[in-house]
């Protein structure tokens, strides 16, 4: 076992590199089951939308050589034909001088090449006053002239949302086939922490992170797997880890990583397969202690214990792996431009996040306060902060009034 | 039975005046399965967080005064007098002239008042000498510093997200009192409509509706039941409604609102019960047949069959009444400004949406240019357009170049 700080940067491409590059599976899902998940293939159309030319309104179906010339106060006269009903393919034809009854949506008989609208005729037994004129092809939609036979309509890596939803639907398709979701374990550990729920025995507190963690492993598109609290006693803690990875696909725990006597975290993990450890420690501001560990193909990801710390670190190295699995395609976290509403300082040597309430200042100006991210604020912190600012690993500080990006926390954890 | 044309404004003041105005009910949920629910209940802390002093480091908890005076050269001496276990009370108490071993996390023992850093330190046996100064509450996270006893950490409204999820757990919370999501009946009317998955025979389109619908209900925060397809006849239609009406708090139909001689579906529903139609047409371009009925509490929103149309009054109307109805507090659909692409007309006398494609142009200024939703395009429109531009109804047409504001379907729809 080793115990070395990779910087920030050696942390990402070891992981990069280590792990599966590429979506877990494909399953295929009924529609409405597939939606907000992630296309797994592009969708051809094997048909043409509409199928067959349909009239665009209520009325009748004729030559349009037939209304040339016909006014007001001069209607062409047709002889009605027969009626073509909604829903089935029309029984009758079209000829010189005739017109077809029709309703919107209803397929355009053979011979016929336009439609009258219904308030431009008067109708007297079977004799059709036409009013006006119209044009070949008017008030028709052309067959394939939504979708073509043939046509692209959506590509893998889509995101199937109502809309796309609706596409696959116009297709005829009853399921989509769409990226399997990762399952993610989440745990926590430490002597000190309490599952919520229970009665709070002194000297303890309540565990926040393997809540926090499996609503935000959902908010990044994984199916979390609670596994609560687990004493921090070797044994213990190897059997949970054995159930964990036996009945997922990744792995976090949280706590249990700093140099504290306590901390069994490292060593037990790095116990449980190859190759076993590939990051320990990152010289990063909060998440200093973050390991990660690679057991056959399954990482464990053990955050530290601060409940900021977790789920920050969840949102720089574990998210991109989640999303990646699911199939969705590499996105930018949101990020606003604000200025530096007091003097950041970063952490020597480490990349620093310092977490920030944005407020609006009377200039309209946004501004970024640095909120307390120490040893207080744990719990306050997560809850008021609305994003981060990142100090690069060689720069002291960021001072009041400079510019600063802030990735925003609503999207990005 | 009355059938005028109402204004958008006429027709959302109606609904707003005989839906009822207040979310459905609230329901205590566990707490992951709260996730992305609205809080119906302010949170009040019942304790303090921490519940106790705690140290923020691994090292010894002293008296700070011991440390007074305290250099690299000159370390202050101290007596080890026992180990503070995390997790657990103090067993041990500090005197003057004592120190106690303690981790991270663990409680701050009776008599300490500060943690002198491990790295600070060395020990030989029971001797621990300190080789720097501490001041009083330094590397101690004082109890209540981050929640008091009795402080509000959450509102009414508040959607659970990870961090709230957090919050709460750590408040010892394994529950959350939320809003009920509203039940919302799905169906589509039209004898040229088929179920998608099955064949489509001649003369008939796939569903599109029933599906798109059904995930804007999920996207809005409402729980859809899907039910398909709906023969075009008045005892079909009749019976799926009254089976909506009996498994939904609220039913949205598409299809057969129009003036064909097949569109059954506002004399059906308003046979279903009082007060009956409530909104039968509405001054809109896309939406006109809209038409609305009330039967007991429950609103049937019976959408117009056009894929495109079918979604924008369903974000203009029925989204509104869904997110009131689960508590979500009104919100404003996102928006962007751009310069109009061409110039686009409205319907004499409707209030009318046109949908636009966003483009990017070369000085850098966001375009929308319009997509074709007229009879063409139903869903090529659909899956095309970023959002739409509303003309008022005293307005003839937005011209070429106008800046105009685009309402963007991601988030609305």
């Amino acid at each position: 076992m080793f115990r070395k700080l990779m910087t920030f940067d050696e942390a990402k491409q070891t992981i990069n590199q280590q792990l599966k590059p590429e979506p877990l599976g494909t399953e295929e899902l009924a529609l409405l089951e597939a939606h907000n998940r992630v296309l797994a293939e592009d969708i051809v159309s094997v048909l043409d939308i509409p199928p067959f030319n349909r009239s665009t309104v209520d009325g009748y179906a004729v030559k349009a050589e037939d209304t040339f010339g016909a006014e007001e106060n001069r209607p062409a006269k047709l002889e009605v034909c027969g009626v073509v009903h909604i829903g089935e393919p029309p029984r009758i034809s079209v000829a010189k001088g005739e017109a077809a009854e029709i309703v919107t949506g209803a397929p355009i008989p053979e011979g016929a090449d336009a439609v009258v609208m219904v308030e431009d005729t008067d109708r007297k037994n079977n004799v059709l006053s036409v009013y006006g004129t119209v044009t070949r092809g008017e008030n028709v939609m052309k067959k394939g002239t939504d979708i073509k036979k043939g046509e692209t309509v959506l590509k893998k890596g889509q995101v199937l949302g109502s809309r796309e939803i609706g596409v696959l639907a116009a297709l005829g398709k009853a399921t989509a086939k769409v990226h399997c979701v990762p399952t993610v374990a989440v745990l926590s550990t430490g002597a000190e922490v309490t599952e919520p729920g229970k009665k709070l025995p002194s000297g303890k507190i309540y565990d926040i992170n393997a809540y926090s963690l499996s609503t935000a492993v959902l908010e990044s598109g994984g199916n979390p797997v609670y596994l609560g609290v687990v004493p921090d006693e070797r044994a213990e803690l190897r059997k949970a880890l054995e159930r964990a990875l036996a009945c997922a696909d990744m792995v976090i725990t949280s706590g249990g990583v700093s140099v504290g006597p306590k901390d069994l975290m490292p060593q037990t993990v790095d116990a449980l397969g190859k190759p076993g450890l590939i990051v320990c420690g990152v010289a990063l501001k909060p998440g200093k202690p973050t390991t990660v560990a690679l057991i056959g193909k399954k990482p464990v990801f053990a955050l530290p214990g601060h409940p900021t710390s977790a789920l920050l670190v969840f949102h720089l190295f574990v998210r991109p792996v989640i999303q990646l699995w699911a199939g969705k395609p590499a996105e930018e976290a949101a990020a606003v431009k604000a200025v530096a509403g007091a003097r950041m300082f970063s952490a020597k040597g480490r990349k620093t996040f310092v977490m920030v309430k944005l407020k609006r200042a009377k200039s309209n100006r946004l501004i970024a306060e640095p909120v307390e991210t120490g040893a207080s604020g744990a719990i306050t912190t997560l809850a008021k902060a609305d994003g981060f600012v990142e100090i690069p690993e060689n720069q002291q500080f960021i001072d009041a009034n400079e510019e600063v990006a802030v990735t925003l926390l609503k999207d990005a954890v």
